[in-house]
């Protein structure tokens, strides 16, 4: 039973491979009479194109996209959006040798079992290459959300064993962008960068963190029990290729501590009511509250690397994978607006659920 | 716009709350003639139970359930099946003197503010007392997986700072239920329950985590893009009452390795296709690879304790609370079934949905 | 993939069979802070209830619920409302001869092949008494709907060869009650009293027609394309037990009148935009427009009849079934406030799901 | 909320509208390596097609479409298929001068209401165009249910007041694309035709049913209580633009039959178990039964014709409308491949959630 949709009201299908002739989405549930932000959806899939920097890989797609329908005299209509990307820098070829190859910590084999019949050139369908839609439709979202004063920011806060220890709020987020890894800590920017560039000459990878903040989210997102903020956040999240981790608020720190450390103190500030401290990560039963959201998604190292490795064929026999195919060091600086996109999809599906 | 309704063709749909008359669950998309194992839902219950050990709440509730439809000869006819669980130890005058106040880090101000009317009596709907229901469901498709060789073991891993640093490989999972925390390390349980005790005499609580493993898993479970396997299980474990992190495999680990040191290279084991190593937890691309599935949940702090601590009522003026009501110093060894019960719904329901 | 959910922000969860212990609905969806209107739920039940006149089976419910959860001093809390409806005067001996036998027109056959297992004690889960639930649901929100103008009245518009051919228009809708057969034309219903009086005593049964107006409905219910208002209301009469056709508006007329003829001429009336006919019935393009929505729907003879019948049983051999069980010989008096509740419960879904 | 998606496993998401690029589906839910027959859904968007015959529309789409997705070396991968058919002889110029007028009977006015921001050109997303996409859709489901000898016949049985009197079984049905008209009745086809044909050269416009037959469809499809077979039949249908009545089986005959002569009593021929008589419609307590599925489907006329007409503008001031724009002055024979393409999504939903 397949399941390309994400979403309850404002809900997002995705659809396309990496060596197809497009990849794209349809947004269905967009409120009609909402300015379409063209320049931002672009801006956002600038951040996530390949080739964008020395970090990424060389795969070079411009992504110019088409807006096929529900958009009108540049405003939203009520009726779905369908977003077209083209995929311009395809190059099955690379792919031909590895048809019949499982990769290691790929989706090959799980796909080969489930489904038989693959689209193996780049991926195919289980590439990240189809996340460019999902930037596409979240950077709608967050544009509308933007207009509603919410700003949702996430950034590079470790590759590797470079890790920021600081909290959000000790960061200068407006820098976020001024590296080109996605990290507002210089120090701890420099650090990776020095550190994917060694890994990219020796056609390794790592892994690496993407911390999320949310402010300004109102109070009363998340329909528990099945639709619980968290739980749809860490949804989307783990949705994300490579994510083998995601915590909220005090985290799996929050498992070391004791209920009097822990608990957010209820308090009036400016007329308004929030808490002393924020453990809670702004989310109390299910339901936002008011206070910032802040959270941590892990990706594991990137599964294509250089180095000969043992695999097996679609016969079951051994074989030596040297792999071919452009790729990525080092997801993170790129999953940065991925990250911020899937935030944005499930904040403005719970504002539309919450009638917000 | 409500949710109370987990899954997509096994579906469990949640109600009641901890002081009205029952609890329940209505369990939709059971296959036909399925046998209905009463006395493992049974035992699900009772270690789920308040008042099982020392270690846990004096609320005595013994859980007895009754099964309103959907069974018939013992057999399930393919129809709904609704289990009913009365509350029989409430105790609503416990709280009368909270009804107004938020307590910290409860879903008392979420709720207020998103629904205006709430039950406030023992957490009302935002309870854990509600996860009785998702046990007895959760229990039904455990008992349906167990009859397919898929076993699910969940266990404490962490009380506090207390942690079992060994991998589950190394541990001897039937020894599970030998402690009442639910600690297969007998030294390491030992310490949890000084730590709980005493935490417990100090009207102070604790976090936790609890790990969980499923063996046996088959291939191929698992609907991408928007329904990995991950993906559910990741939003089911934030479903549950106190959860702040999710992990699989590698996890937030994953983040600090590289490529060559993470990827799971293929190789034949007695005609099967495996890997030498599993840190990618038994999921690639979403679809589960026939190895064993493993996985952290981080459970913060109960957050009723006995001091004493400010907060507002709901006219927002400062009170201090001192807490009543019946409550455990830590969830974590009571989580354990939860858990699991969580992740056989998971299970199940994409077991249903990839038609296996 | 079992299905017994209606509706997509009011959800009703339909559970029970007809001689279970009890049949219950879950609504998930209500609004927070609603008055939970007992006696008009209690009152519809009344209406649907068997053994009510003389035109009925003799099967005697008195229909006392319980509401299980959701509702907490007298308004609805946002959480899942379960009702339950015991079931008092079920008769299971009447069954036991039929349980291996086919009865013509009902759905023991289909049953039977689908799901292997069966309760067959009254048709089970197949049985029209499941719709008890499904009004208690209706009832809640019919009752929510009066509160804001909207009204849904269903009556008998045929029983057999004896139809109302005047227009809902002509017709005296305060007067539905006032006859035990539920048709507002004095003259129509003696008729139709005396038929169905007729075919009681000899065993027989008839088909026949309710045809219900909604007033007040205001415009932009309805969610294209494929929740359009009429499809919705078309699937939920579709889903009463014995229905074979549902029109709206000029309906199966309308197939043989020319544009000129059909088409509704916009004007003002007292400021507001209406229509000088109305052959939409109130609906254009799937959205309400404001006017009233009218609609018909037949159902078919009752299959239960005392004359003796050729069968198959369950080996396949042929068998002369002579029926037991308690039985009407003509739904539509009963049908009436099932149409009112599917109505209703079409009708606020989709307030809901249009925000208004 | 917006909602452009039909099935339940198998799901048609629709988008586009009548004067933008491209109107298209992406159909979720495609079992992997199943051949996709371009060709046959070339020939049924060929009989959907605008100006095909005199009886049509003069507007000109050679429909011809792109497969973006889910599609490898002619199989489907089990990913979500794209489709997308261009828009190549719109007109928006025709439609300037109704920009603010409501045009009788279309859904101007509820959209407006609604949506307030609206596509006016050729009824934007309201428009009969969107169905090519569904027909694309439909043609996939049906090019699969043809291979398991699954046969879906569709044919006009009334145009305006000219009818077939006779019951499916006795018509030709494979005679349906002798005629223009696409009714087997040779007779009735060549009175149809002139009667559509007088019309047209009147500016006028006429209603008309179709009927739609299904042989050798399986036991079992449908799901209880809320997806019952023909729920979702009607639904489907219910979803076409102009549609104003359905029944299956007896349907409204049923209403004026007794018991005695409606119940279809259960016999074995040639090993298989049937019914002496087919008043069901092969669908009994919303399950398939094994024998033919038979339906009709009432259209009101075209809403747009020649004729001066009394409006409103969006001002709500009053208006003489003469309209523009191309449209059919019968749309039932260009529905036949509509109706036999949402019966087509249906069947296979419904295979597909009863696991067959």
């Amino acid at each position: 039973m397949a399941s390309n949709t994400l979403g309850t009201v404002f809900k997002v299908t995705s659809f396309g491979e990496s060596h197809g002739p497009a990849i794209g989405v349809v947004i269905d549930g967009c409120k009609a009479g909402i300015p379409f932000d063209e320049s931002f959806i672009s801006r956002q899939l600038q951040r996530r194109r390949p080739g964008q920097s020395g970090l990424t890989t060389n795969r070079k797609e411009d992504e110019k996209f088409s807006v096929i329908s529900g958009v009108f005299e540049g405003k939203t209509t009520g009726a779905p959006v369908c977003i077209l990307i083209p995929n311009t820098d395809a190059r099955p070829e690379d792919y031909e040798a590895m048809k019949n190859v499982f990769r290691p910590s790929h989706a090959d084999y799980t796909y080969h079992t489930k489904y038989g019949v693959r689209d193996y050139r780049g991926g195919g369908r289980s590439s990240a290459r189809v996340t460019a839609g999902w930037v596409a439709a979240g950077a709608f979202a967050q544009s509308v959300l933007a207009q509603m004063g919410i700003v949702i920011q996430a950034y590079v806060s470790q590759v590797g064993h470079i890790k920021i220890s600081k909290p959000y709020t000790e960061l200068n987020l407006s820098e976020i962008e001024t590296s080109a890894v996605r990290c507002p800590d210089k120090e701890a920017a420099k650090a990776m960068e020095t550190y994917i560039e060694q890994l990219k000459s020796q056609g390794n990878s790592t892994g690496g963190m993407v911390s999320c903040v949310i402010k300004n989210c109102p109070t009363g997102l998340g329909e528990p029990l099945f639709d619980k903020f968290q739980a749809n956040l860490a949804k989307a999240m783990f949705s994300i290729n490579a994510v083998k981790g995601f915590e909220y608020g005090s985290g799996f720190e929050g498992a070391g501590m004791t209920g009097e450390q822990h608990n957010d103190e209820f308090m009036s500030a400016q007329g308004k009511i929030t808490t002393r401290t924020n453990f809670s990560g702004g989310i109390q039963g299910g339901i936002s509250n008011g206070n910032d959201i802040y959270m941590r998604v892990a990706f594991k190292p990137v599964a294509t690397i250089a180095a000969a490795q043992r695999s097996l064929n679609t016969d079951g026999e051994e074989v030596t994978l040297e792999a071919k195919g452009r790729h990525d060091p080092c997801v993170v600086p790129r999953a940065v607006p991925i990250v911020e996109s899937m935030a944005a999809i499930v904040i403005y599906d719970h504002l539309l659920m919450a009638g917000i």
